[in-house]
C-alpha cells in the first residue's frame, strides 16, 4: 500500500457527486436488440436485464466482458483478538499466499469463469485498532484503503467482482451494517466462519460495544466505515466509487463486501445502480441487508466463503447472458417465423 | 432416425429395473476430501454436495467434467393446429436449422461454458397424432423415440443437460404432468411461448379433452407417455435411462423436460436420483412438478425458453462444484491454520 495515491476522505466523499446514471443510449440499443433475437420475448429472463445492464454501466453496445477482474481485498481486524472467529488471524495471511499459490476457491472458480483474480494485501502486519477501544482506522488510513481501492479499477477492466479475506471482518460487517441500517446487534450478527452459542454471543456484545464505543461517530457513513470497519471494506468501497467513474459494472459478494457498499448507499442510494449482488451468503444478515439496499441476488446456492467466491460464480451467468445478447441470430437473419 | 435401433416398450421399461444406485465409495472419497480442504467447512454450500453428487453417479472420484454433452431433443405436435402456441409449428424446424447454423441461445450458453451441442431432429415432417383425437404415438413410435433418446448418451460424456424444441410441447407437457400426478389442468397449464386469454383456455381445454380421450390408458406412465407425450419427451425420457445405467449425471431443463424424465419417476421414485434441475422455468406449473419430484432447481432466473437453455446454465455452477472440489489446496498442503 506504500504507492497508493493520496486523497482525503473529504475528497473521497465529493467524488459521490460526480456520479452519472446509466447511458441510456446503450440500454435502447440493447432493448432494440434483445426484441429481434430468435426467442420468445421475455424468455431469457433476468439474463435479458442484466446484458442491458452491462451495456447501460459499461456506456456501450454491445456490453462487452473481455476483461474480467476479481478484485479481493485481505486486511486484519483488531477485534479478533476477542475470539470471534473459528479461525486464529493467522489464517488472513495464509489464505493470501494460499490465493497466491493457487489453491483456494476463488482461484479455481476464476479458471473456471475466465478472469483475472487480483489479491490486494493491506498491511496485515497492521490490524485495524479493536473497535471497542478507538476508531478502526484513522482518517487517513481509511482515506488510503479506499484510495487503494480505486487503484483495483484499472483501464480495460470490464467488469469487476469485489470480494475479501479477513479474520473478524463478519464481525466488522454486522457493526457497520447495524450502524447504518439501526436494529439490535444480534440481528446483524451471524456465524461467519462457523462459530455458534457462546462464540457467537460474545461476536454480538463485541458489536455491541463499537456501536456503544463510536455512538457519536455514527450519524457520518463514512465515520462509520472508519470507526468500524477494516482495510478491506475501505477498499471495497472505494472500489465501487472508482468502477462508476470507470464505467465498469460491479458484482458484490456476500455480507461483508456487501456491507461495504452499503455506506455509499447510505450517502446516495442511487450511488450503488451500477452494482449487483452476485449471490445470498448464508450469513443470516445479508438477506436484511439486500432488503434494505433495494437489491436482489442473482444465485443462492447456500455460499458464506467469502473471498469473491459467489460473485465469480455469478460472473459465469453474467457470461452467459452477454453471449446470448450479443451472439444470437435475429428472427430475420435466421428466417424463423415471428409471432403469430 | 432411421438407423435407431429397435426395442419394444416392455424391453425398455425393464431396464428400470436395472438400475443402482449411487457409488457410496466415491461419495466418501468425496466427502473426505472436502473436509481437507481451505475453506470453513460447509462453506461453499451447495457446490459442495454437487461435487459430490457427479462423483457419486459417475462412479469414480475425483469426478471429472471433460465432455459436456447437451442433447436437445425437437419433435412436433399434433396438437399445434389447434392454436395453443404463440408460433406456428413451422418454427420447430426453423429452430433446428438456427440451432445447426449458430444462431440461438443455446449456441451461445454451449460456447460460454464449453459444452458440445447436439441436435436431435425427430422426425418433423411427421408431427405426434393429436391427442384429443387419438395416442400421441403408437407404441413403437414411442420405444423409437425411446430408444432415439438413448443414443444421445454416448461413450466419453461426462454430463448431459438435456432439453427440447417443439412448438406444442408445453401443451404435452401439461397433459402428462396432470395425468401423471391429478389435479386440474389448468393447474398444470402455462402460457408457454407466451400465450394468454382465450388461447391460454384453448389450451388448457386441449389437454382437458385429452385426459378425457385416454382417460383408460393413464394408470401406466409409459401409456401416459404414448398418448400425451410426443418424439421429444420420450427420447429425454429414453436420455434418461441411458444415463443412469451409463452412469452419466443428468441436468434437466425446464418443464417439458422436466415432464418427460417424471414418466419414469412414477415408475420407480428413486429413477431421477441421478439427475438435477437444472433452473426453476418461469412456466409456473415447473414448481409444483419440482415439489411432487422432491427436486429443487439449481438456479431461478426466471427463464422459460425450453431448448435445454436452463440446463447449461446450471452447467455453469456444476463445472464451478468440480472445479473447487478437484484443485483447491487442502490446509496441510498450503499451511492455513485449522479451525481453533
Amino acid at each position: 500500500m506504500n504507492e497508493t495515491p493520496t486523497a482525503s476522505l473529504t475528497e473521497i466523499r465529493d467524488l459521490l457527486g460526480q456520479f452519472s446514471g446509466p447511458d441510456q443510449a446503450a440500454a435502447n440499443a440493447a432493448a432494440a436488440r434483445e426484441k429481434t433475437l430468435t426467442k420468445p420475448r421475455g424468455s431469457l429472463g433476468l439474463l435479458e436485464g442484466l446484458a442491458a445492464w452491462v451495456a447501460s454501466w459499461q456506456g456501450r453496445h454491445p456490453p462487452r466482458l473481455e476483461r474480467p477482474r476479481v478484485a479481493v481485498f485481505a486486511g486484519n481486524h483488531g477485534v479478533a483478538r476477542h475470539g470471534i472467529s473459528a479461525y486464529p488471524a493467522e489464517v488472513t495471511a495464509q489464505m493470501v499466499e494460499n490465493f497466491q499459490n493457487g489453491g483456494a476457491a476463488v482461484n479455481q472458480l476464476c479458471q473456471t469463469f475466465d478472469a483475472e483474480l487480483r489479491v490486494y494485501e493491506m498491511a496485515l502486519e497492521c490490524p485495524t485498532a479493536d473497535f471497542t477501544e478507538a476508531p478502526a482506522l484513522s482518517e487517513e488510513e481509511c482515506a488510503r484503503a479506499m484510495a487503494y481501492g480505486m487503484m483495483s479499477v484499472e483501464e480495460g477492466v470490464d467488469v469487476i467482482c469485489l470480494g475479501e479475506m479477513g479474520i473478524g471482518n463478519t464481525t466488522s460487517a454486522a457493526a457497520v451494517s447495524c450502524a447504518l441500517f439501526g436494529g439490535e446487534p444480534h440481528e446483524w450478527t451471524g456465524p461467519g466462519t462457523g462459530v455458534a452459542d457462546n462464540v457467537l454471543q460474545r461476536k454480538i456484545d463485541v458489536v455491541a460495544a463499537g456501536l456503544a464505543q463510536h455512538k457519536k461517530a455514527l450519524g457520518d457513513p463514512f465515520e462509520i466505515m472508519r470507526c468500524l470497519g477494516g482495510h478491506e471494506l475501505a477498499a471495497i468501497a472505494g472500489a465501487v466509487i472508482a468502477a462508476r467513474i470507470g464505467r465498469v459494472p460491479v458484482i458484490l459478494d456476500g455480507y461483508t463486501a456487501t456491507a461495504a457498499a452499503a455506506v455509499l448507499h447510505k450517502i446516495d442510494d442511487a450511488a450503488l445502480d451500477h452494482c449487483i449482488v452476485g449471490h445470498l451468503s448464508a450469513e443470516p444478515p445479508h438477506r436484511r441487508l439486500l432488503e434494505l439496499l433495494g437489491k436482489s441476488s442473482l444465485l443462492d446456492l447456500d455460499m458464506r466463503l467469502g473471498e469473491a467466491s459467489g460473485a465469480v460464480m455469478a460472473l459465469g451467468i453474467l457470461r452467459g447472458a452477454v453471449a446470448c445478447h450479443n451472439g444470437m441470430a435475429s428472427f430475420a437473419e435466421a428466417k424463423v417465423s415471428e409471432k403469430i
